[in-house]
């Protein structure tokens, strides 16, 4: 009998119908596999957001400024954004990265300072990062989550903050998901029609730059210092049996750059939600997963991760903590 | 400004795009005015299982014979059904109440002694309930309901054990959404095609034996103890204003009893999630409600009723923790 196919007997032979927990099963059942155990634990989660500016900004892709970004740092520091709130209500540690923050930030015990740079070059013009820049986002993206692990955490959720970095996301899921880049641009943050078409049409003049579709290169032309790191903090986790919940449409871009480049890190991804911006539904397809969650979210900040959190606690109870249809005929409860 | 449009104008303030959290938004907003405070918790909640006997089982409606109730019953006191383990990794006070198991039940701290009778006459053949059973069912779930308020619960979880009783709710909606039988039954616990057309053949003799469609004489007629007594809690709860989750078929076939008779306690309602049981989602849009989670769940006991509540916390604290743009852009976090 397969790993699988012994872990579906056990739930089977649970004192309820089969199959009536129907997708909670399924879930449990990949938290074991991930984890390499019959009794997989999601109970200490660590939050890693990403944080980084976007030099496609300069070209106004965002309704937001840069400036944002460093605002909304702040606030994560402070415990007083969204996610802050998310993760205190379903607990879980939030840490907060700097992978290319377009500020000095102050230290603090809840910042990682990683700042590959501070935000990466205009795509729209040039190559977004160097190929060393890449390289060490990747790692250290990778230190991150490894970090979190040995800190104890059973569930390593991914998030982002960075003003610009829909408009990066874009076109990397273009390139990697071959789709034309119409079908990968959103609203972001909140463009009307004019916004949304400025948007469209400086990243039409950014994927004229560069034919790249290797995952790496397409990663230097077009992403994020925080895309990057959160494809890194996929692997990192992967390779340390440690379940990865994807958040959103940004989340999701730097998985598929992850999946692209190791292909067997996909089985430790969990998507979390399925995003309101237009695009992240075409992305999960492309990447065959069928989100959790369905709630309209498009905020970013692992958001939709967190609360995808406790549907994994429940799954991974079940799998050690009901007793069997036997066990309960034969009073043995 | 009315309540709601203040609610909404104090989430639009927030340091995020205005909508970018879509439901969560909306059920915050939805328990700010079922509680009347701008700062709604959902942290202290208790899950009521109501276990119930059917008549109907007589007859054959179910795959699993009427004993398995008290087993379940027994395995839920016990802590090792499902939704124990789903109330521990959520965070969940779980009391069971015996609203009418066929079977005498030991004293146990989890279990308050509500039983009404030992399970309900066969609807099939004659009415289940008297009108008197029915109206002590109803105050009984609406004390349940006050009880665990009283002892500090935010929010009422409501679940259910009866074998047989996907068979009583299929007939309850048949009478009060006003749609075809064939439309409202489903396989419940696991029948094949043969044991479903049964069901089905079952039920229209019970349905031929009354032409009731208000909603007291429906209960009488083809409703459970445990069906009467969450319809009872829905009251009960409302009247507290406190939110009650309802769970998956059975559960919301008691709400629609609890709604029909009186109208205003739909908004006290939050719609857990979408079963797997063939007709919740036309009872769903028959009370034009769209759950929070559809993850193929068709167990019963309130277990979807316990994964959408860390979605209540999360909304509560959305309300209550995140800081405005005007204090972020201000430097005043």
């Amino acid at each position: 009998m397969t790993a699988e196919a012994s872990l579906r007997a056990h739930l089977d032979a649970q004192a309820r119908p089969p199959g009536s927990l129907g997708r909670i099963e399924d879930l449990a059942v990949r938290l074991a596999l991930i984890q390499q155990t019959a009794t997989p634990r999601a109970d200490r989660a660590t939050l890693l957001v990403f944080a980084g500016d976007h030099g496609l900004t300069e070209d106004g892709v965002s309704r937001y400024p840069s400036a944002v970004t460093q605002a909304m740092v702040s606030t994560l520091l402070a415990g007083k954004a969204t996610a802050n709130a998310f993760a205190r209500a379903v607990g879980a540690e939030v840490v907060i990265v700097d992978a290319g923050v377009d500020a000095d930030l102050a230290a603090h015990p809840a910042l990682v300072e990683a700042k590959v740079r501070k935000r990466t070059r205009n795509a729209a013009r040039e190559p977004a990062m160097t190929q060393d820049e890449v390289e060490r986002a990747l790692s250290s993206g990778a230190e991150q989550a490894a970090a979190a692990i040995e800190r104890g955490a059973e569930v390593v959720v991914l998030g982002e903050m960075g003003i610009g970095n829909s408009a990066s996301a874009a076109l990397v899921m273009h390139r990697l998901a071959l789709l034309p880049l119409a079908d990968c641009v959103g609203v972001g943050a909140g463009h009307d029609a004019a916004g949304l078409a400025h948007k469209l049409a400086v990243l039409t003049r950014a994927a004229e730059r560069s034919d790249a579709t290797e995952p790496l290169e397409v990663l230097r032309q077009f992403g994020g210092l925080e895309i990057a790191m959160m494809a890194g903090a996929v692997h990192g986790a992967a390779e340390r049996n440690t379940p990865v919940v994807v958040d959103g449409f940004i989340c999701t871009a730097a998985a598929l750059v992850a999946i692209r480049m190791r292909p067997e890190v996909r089985d430790a991804c969990l998507f979390a939600h399925r995003s309101a911006e237009a695009g992240h539904d075409r992305m999960l397809k492309a990447l065959g997963a069928e989100p959790l969650l369905d709630l309209g979210l498009r905020l970013g900040e692992g958001t939709g991760g967190l609360l995808a959190l406790p549907l994994l606690r429940a799954a991974a109870a079940l799998m050690s903590e009901v007793a069997s249809l036997d066990d309960v005929l034969a009073g043995r409860i």
